[in-house]
């Protein structure tokens, strides 16, 4: 099945919003084996919208639009595909009624306005939105299927999943089951010669590979009669994959690596704690995004001057004085002393050159990561190839991460 | 002025990727004055580029399009436009030079099929690509033009800004210029109530309002036969503008609020630190992802647990008991011990609830921030009226850097 996603709203058109939705949709789609041909987005004007959809019902069979189901007069989403498939607007008064519900749970009064989102083309199927006031629906002339929907994400993505998806493997033929697997420490060309005739000449399975920053995944995915049939042949592909190339997978579920590391401290108790100079508290924050962090991170410490790596971490004066601030010794320093002060089983350090200049005689992008293990000490050397501040931060902390991973690998 | 943006790039409509270019560009171009009728995205395919062109040269002078310009045979988009227009592609030998040498001053031998980046429709003007090897291209039959940039926005950035943008007033009547003007401390709704009467009826200049998150800004634009002319009428109404809601302006060049605060801690050579509970680092990262930051930022803490609470900034554990670690108590007591420990004239806490749950009887979204400027302290108390992890450490955040702002802004 070909698919066009069809955008409509002006704040997009004027750069203020950018267009999650058809990043979701696009996603989404693709899992489901359906091809999406384009994107495309309008304004809420009705010559531009009779365009958009004359092209997509020109190649494709599926069309999904957001956006434009709002009450006021500028919204004409409904009207124009009302008019594009000659199927005239019908109130429908059980709609009308909840939206007059909503109004009232939420304490208002529903304003005479409000009537035309309770108005659907003749034969659509309406879609429930129990987020919002508009409705979305689903309408075919036979030969193509549109699916009309809300334009905020948390209106359309539930309405998306639960009443678009399932309905999608009806308009075709097989299922469709993937598996999108991760890898880390092995490069996209590298990964693509490794798996080179499974990818070669592939009908189904298909592997598809596609980098990510700084890492590698790929999609195994394959379409049968049946569901189970489908499972199979994934897996049967998935075990000539392990076979060649299993010591760098780390999720055949699309995990992050970050989350899987942080489930796993949680799982086995284990505390960490962090010092940083170069990334500046971004390890810190990235690891305190995950909900739950506070059951293994305790501290950490941003010490962005030598005196506070001095002062917080016991770095020596003759260490930053001999070998600099970005050293391996200061890393590992900075790492033992992290390892003394918090009594965390896991400390990782980091300091590094972020740029824009080199810095004592160090270049931009590199940097050194301390970790400790108990009181097994790990010290790495890593050079980010780009001159960008926050490309080398996140390379710094995606390496502290990895290194962190590479410790608990074993635990199990 | 009407544009089409056009965006050639199958991990877009894979959803892997998102469609950056177009935020930028559709930002861009409305701020020149030009309307924006249409995003499109299509893959590498030559038919469906041929309708994309096709339909925006039907109502746009102005078409942009971003990607496709790589050496493999994927890479259509010049071939497309070259067959569009029946202006057949030539090789310029002295693009050929640049692109042979970008590869040897990267150590890298030029693969043959980079050749095809050297080709381009007859009659074209070369943008100039210092950030790749793929430069871009202006084109025009007379009727329409065409602007054609490399995908990845870290050429196709300074390619518009350097070699488009300029080009583009000269395709128009008449000069555009304008501020963005942004504030804090007041609400959209209550900024346009006060601006009502210079936004009703305009003409000339114009007066948008637009909202980021957690601030409001506007756009004042006027376009005059003389860049003068234009300058003046935004400055005539700036001047009233500035009478009604000058208090809650911070800046008229579109600056961030946190480069504000840097900018004077730099310039007053103060010092500030951080103690971070809920925000987990993110203050610090923020800090620190302004280059420079060393100048003024010594040292952060993040203080997730009770115990380096107590331990790194001496917080009383009578406090802790009494009144919990999320209060304005804990709040003071983390910004004093941070103050007596690091010697900083600026020290800003935080601590709160970031959900999803409530934590010792405090709501999610709540949060208390201290701030001490030599020995005067202030605390004080906000709530997030969201339950969204990332949205309540933001706007934390956001707070913190705005009491900072408040105490520097009476130093000049």
């Amino acid at each position: 099945m070909k698919a066009t996603i069809l955008t409509i709203g002006t704040e997009i058109l004027f750069g203020s919003i950018v267009n999650t939705n058809s990043v979701f949709l696009s996603k989404e789609l693709n899992a489901l084996g359906i091809d999406v041909l384009r994107h495309v987005t309008v304004g809420d004007n009705r010559g531009r919208l009779l365009k958009a959809l004359k092209q997509a019902y020109e190649d494709c069979d599926l069309i999904i639009t957001t956006g434009g189901l709002g009450p006021t007069e500028d919204d004409l989403t409904k009207e124009t595909i009302a008019e594009y498939f000659g199927a005239p607007l019908e109130e429908h008064p059980e709609e009308l009624d909840i939206i007059r519900g909503w109004f009232e749970s939420q304490g208002r009064v529903m304003a005479e306005n409000n009537v035309k989102q309770a108005w659907f083309p003749r034969g659509s199927v309406i879609l429930p939105n129990p987020n919002g006031t508009a409705p979305g629906f689903y309408y075919t002339d036979g030969n193509r299927h549109i699916y009309v929907l809300p334009g905020p994400p948390r209106e359309n993505v539930p309405m998306f999943r639960d009443h678009v998806a399932p309905r999608l493997s009806a308009h075709d033929d097989g299922y469709l089951f993937y598996k999108i697997v991760r890898t880390t420490g092995i490069g996209e060309s590298d990964l693509e010669t490794r798996l080179m005739d499974l990818i070669d000449g592939q009908t189904d399975p298909t592997i598809a590979t596609y980098a990510k920053q700084f890492e590698c995944s790929f999609r195994v995915a394959s379409k049968r009669p049946t569901l189970k049939g489908a499972q199979d042949a994934v897996e049967e592909c998935m075990v000539k994959i392990r076979e060649r190339i299993g010591e760098y997978i780390y999720s055949e579920d699309d995990k992050d690596l970050l989350v899987i590391v942080m489930d796993k401290l949680k799982a086995n108790g284990i505390k960490i704690a962090s010092a940083e100079s170069i990334t500046g508290g971004m390890f810190a924050k990235m690891i305190t995004d995950v909900p739950g962090a506070s059951k293994v991170f305790s501290k950490g410490i941003v010490t962005y001057s030598n005196e506070a790596k001095m002062s917080e971490l016991g770095v020596k004066p003759e260490t930053l004085e001999k070998y600099g601030a970005i050293s391996l010794q200061t890393a590992e320093e900075m790492a033992r002393g992290l390892s003394r002060k918090s009594g965390c089983r896991i400390c990782v350090s980091v300091t590094g050159n972020a740029g824009p200049d080199a810095d004592e005689g160090k270049p931009v992008g590199q940097f050194f990561v301390g970790l400790m293990n108990g009181d097994e000490l790990t010290v790495k050397e890593f050079r980010a190839n780009r001159n960008n501040r926050n490309y080398i931060r996140e390379f710094a902390c995606y390496q502290m991460v990895k290194m962190v991973h590479n410790v608990l690998r074993d635990i199990d």
